[in-house]
């Protein structure tokens, strides 16, 4: 018989935790039936996420978390005994865990070898941080040979791998972090520059730091960063949003903020200039032309007789007063 | 010797433009050269972006904007006289074109045939809004069959195209006007939905409208509208920045506005949960192991020892004590 630790989040998050916001209790655990296996743990981790997910949660929910643990019982032959898993199980000792069960998206694994490296990894720079790092950056910003790059929470589990990817990448990378012993530490890893965000003047600082201006932009922090760094954007530059922890101990309404729209909902947004398709340009006029013709596109158009009306016809248009295109017939 | 009429910018642009940011001039114009044509105007266009763009010239510059125009003498083959052409040549009855001269986005080009359109379409639905339309909504917004698509200022001219072309892909679509008559008239062209923002609950009419959420937003407006609209998206959606009429007429300062920062610089911001690459977890753990075993990759973890620990460990993370991941060792 099994007696299981967990932590239990027992009141509402509001601005930073404390400890009333936790509980310890212990479970007794059921046997282990066909397909099951119980995982004692290794390595537990504490991450960003957690504080805005759990809101969601009742309470007297487990937390929830990644953890590092040791299969020792197990009635299913992917888990053998001895065998270190990855598994979503919450801040718990120990769990019996049906893997077919549970969430699609993030089931348990056997980690693969790690060779000399801790098996803690399993839970950074060779899980879940590491993989955010690696497909976030890469498959989101897309990142070119000698473009600058800013990260901002670079000192974090996740910052600190995005910026060495882009060194990796062959780019300029600039860190954004909270304390200079931080922003020593990532210089150490091959950060070109960093920014101690509390005490620098971040625009400043960045312009210095980005001559020629920010082509990619991985967002960890949200807010007056983000707004500093999003105004030194080049053209056609890039913003991955992972995160926005400077948001995450307010206490405002989920939905009510945008940044933390774009994580959650994974929402794309892009602007364009229509000159972005020059080279297709007659594609379009006779796609359109195509679609006229059979019906399929209707048009009105707002005429203004006389040159000398150009004023009031583009005044009007302004203000709402055309239906469809407004032109001026001279 | 031809005498041009033209509308030079006389006063910057302060809220709405009056008569007073408006001078009407005349211009004697040159011979035509060498490889140049002279073309008459017969249509000109007003468009939204024509008020910021404004802000860049000089005061006593010629207004912006394209207009088709008749060839009415010539020195070069490609443009002979008699062809209609769109060029941007400005607020002008006559103008000397070079067309290897000016900005190569948007070169002057003979239009091609519109069999029995007017030839004023080169301006709106076959022309700059017509492309605008269908390049930056299927292009952006890569709309699926019975998917909900939202368009702002759709009775506008680019508007009602997109909301035309995403009935042709088979979504339902809803548009937000400025009035009952427009309202009228976009469901008359095919759109399911139409909200007057000036007199509707918006949020609520849209829940009604789109009770699955919005997959793509197509956004001619920003602001208030544009807040309620992304509140409603969702997961996976789309939003395709064309315009931000809705704060052309505010004086702020131009930087300062992130949705123009996104039409002007053609910025891409996309949030994203590591979820979205679960089929190729392994791929990000493998590749990160070897840029760890070639010296690539460095890390360092702030380990907390303890499970009675959790919460500490949670607290101090949030709080930016960590230098790269925390866990906790049980």
């Amino acid at each position: 018989m099994v007696v299981a630790k967990k932590w239990i989040y027992a009141k509402s998050f509001t601005g930073y935790p404390t400890d009333e916001n936790f509980r310890l209790e212990e479970e007794t655990l059921a046997d282990v039936k066909e397909n099951e296996f119980l995982a004692e743990a290794i390595f537990l981790s504490v991450d960003p996420y957690m504080r805005p997910y759990m809101l969601q949660y009742p309470i007297g929910s487990t937390m929830i978390g990644g953890q590092v643990a040791k299969v020792v019982e197990s009635k299913n032959a992917k888990f053998p005994v001895g065998a270190y898993v990855h598994g979503n199980f919450g801040w718990r000792t120990h769990t019996v865990c049906n893997p077919n069960k549970g969430d699609p998206n993030s089931p348990p694994y056997v980690l693969p070898d790690f060779g000399q490296e801790p098996l803690s990894l399993g839970l950074g720079m060779l899980g879940m941080p590491g993989n955010t790092a690696y497909f976030g950056f890469l498959e989101i910003c897309q990142p070119k040979q000698g473009e600058t790059v800013v990260v901002s929470g670079a000192a974090g589990a996740v910052g600190s791998i995005v910026g060495q990817i882009a060194k990796i990448k062959g780019c300029t990378v600039i860190g954004i972090a909270g304390s200079d012993e931080k922003c020593d530490w990532i210089k150490t890893i091959g950060f070109d520059h960093a920014i101690n965000y509390k005490t620098a003047d971040i625009d400043a600082e960045l312009k210095k730091a980005a001559p020629k201006g920010v082509d990619c932009y991985f967002d960890n922090v949200g807010g007056k960063i983000t707004e500093i760094v999003r105004g030194q954007m080049n053209t056609l530059g890039r913003i991955s949003v992972c995160g926005t922890v400077s948001c995450y101990n307010q206490n405002k309404a989920m939905v009510s903020d945008p940044q933390r729209d774009f994580v959650w909902k994974q929402l794309k947004q892009q602007g364009f200039l229509v000159w972005q398709w020059t080279e297709r340009w007659l594609e379009g006029i006779q796609q359109n032309f195509k679609w006229i013709q059979e019906g399929k596109l209707k048009y009105r158009e707002t005429v203004t007789e006389g040159f000398e009306n150009m004023p009031k016809a583009f005044v009007g248009m302004l203000k709402g007063e055309n239906f469809g295109k407004a032109v001026v017939k001279v």
